[in-house]
């Protein structure tokens, strides 16, 4: 899926644009994770080795909301200025919040 | 996807056989989900809309998990015997601590 | 603080009998690394030095928690006999995803 | 515990300063409820109201992290400048990582 010819070079830069073709190949990985999940579950797999699969997704989901935030706070919370850093800080913290359980 | 035809009738039954139409059901939804992040880092979302998603699919992962725990822990744990039993109540706490994070 | 004499021989026997006293030992530790992060914050230590001790500290109550759940599979629930068996599979997995903070 | 007057004027005002107070007097709560589940397991409480009470220390304690975390965020990383601003940031990561169990 090359997608980075569809986007104009107008669009302004996401955080995680350095970074997107890494993050995509991450995607992919996990969709085939939950898809493999999905084959298990068809084939009356084992609960447990089951249970372990969707721990291994939700930590490799993890690490792309941990990348996504770094990238984020680095480029467009700290690019911001003044009320629109408060504002991106506080949308920030609401999505940590979120990714900890408790927003 | 008409997976319980192909399993034979003699396959021992799994905790979820009696919900597998709705975990499959499910995670097809989350298959989904997931496409649907992989679409919005490809069309260069907003960080903080990507992460909201990601958080959605981790509590439908988890909703996942919780259920399959539970006829687990009902069908599979209670239905064992003796050393079975301890060998398999072992099994289910490793997976909960996989699922907290801590194993 | 020696609590065990206080507890008639009679009262029946909790999942976590056998290690009470490492249970209390943990716990007064723990109570000790909140009073620590108190002291952190009364002399205005670093943010960053006060989160990684909370940290430590949700590490640990997560620690005894797995403990606490895994004595209770093991004592309460497997002992229990039917209908008070599926009550018991129900609270345990009640319990566990409020753990999980998704209860 | 009055702690403000013991904190010279010259100390470099900490994220938590403005609501040091409020912090100080949820970590005593929070010392409190650790002392009521000694207290729990001393009495051979029923382990399931144990695990109950250890949930909700540990979302006082998340609501506490957060706390820092947001005046983290806002005071230190985003009064920071050029190169320290990175660090802070990183450092700010890393926390979130650990918070999110996969530090």
């Amino acid at each position: 899926m090359s997608t980075s010819e569809t986007a104009p070079a107008s669009t302004p830069a996401r955080g995680y644009s350095a970074t997107k073709e890494g993050l995509l190949a991450r995607l992919k990985r996990i969709e085939g994770q939950v898809r493999g999940v999905l084959g298990m579950v068809a084939d009356d797999r084992y609960c447990i080795d089951v249970l372990t699969q969707i721990s291994a997704i939700q930590a490799a989901l993890d690490k792309v909301a941990l990348g996504l935030l770094d990238d984020h706070a680095r480029h467009c919370v700290m690019g911001a200025d003044g009320a629109d850093r408060v504002d991106k800080t506080d949308e920030l913290m609401a999505s940590v919040a979120r990714l900890m359980r408790r927003g």
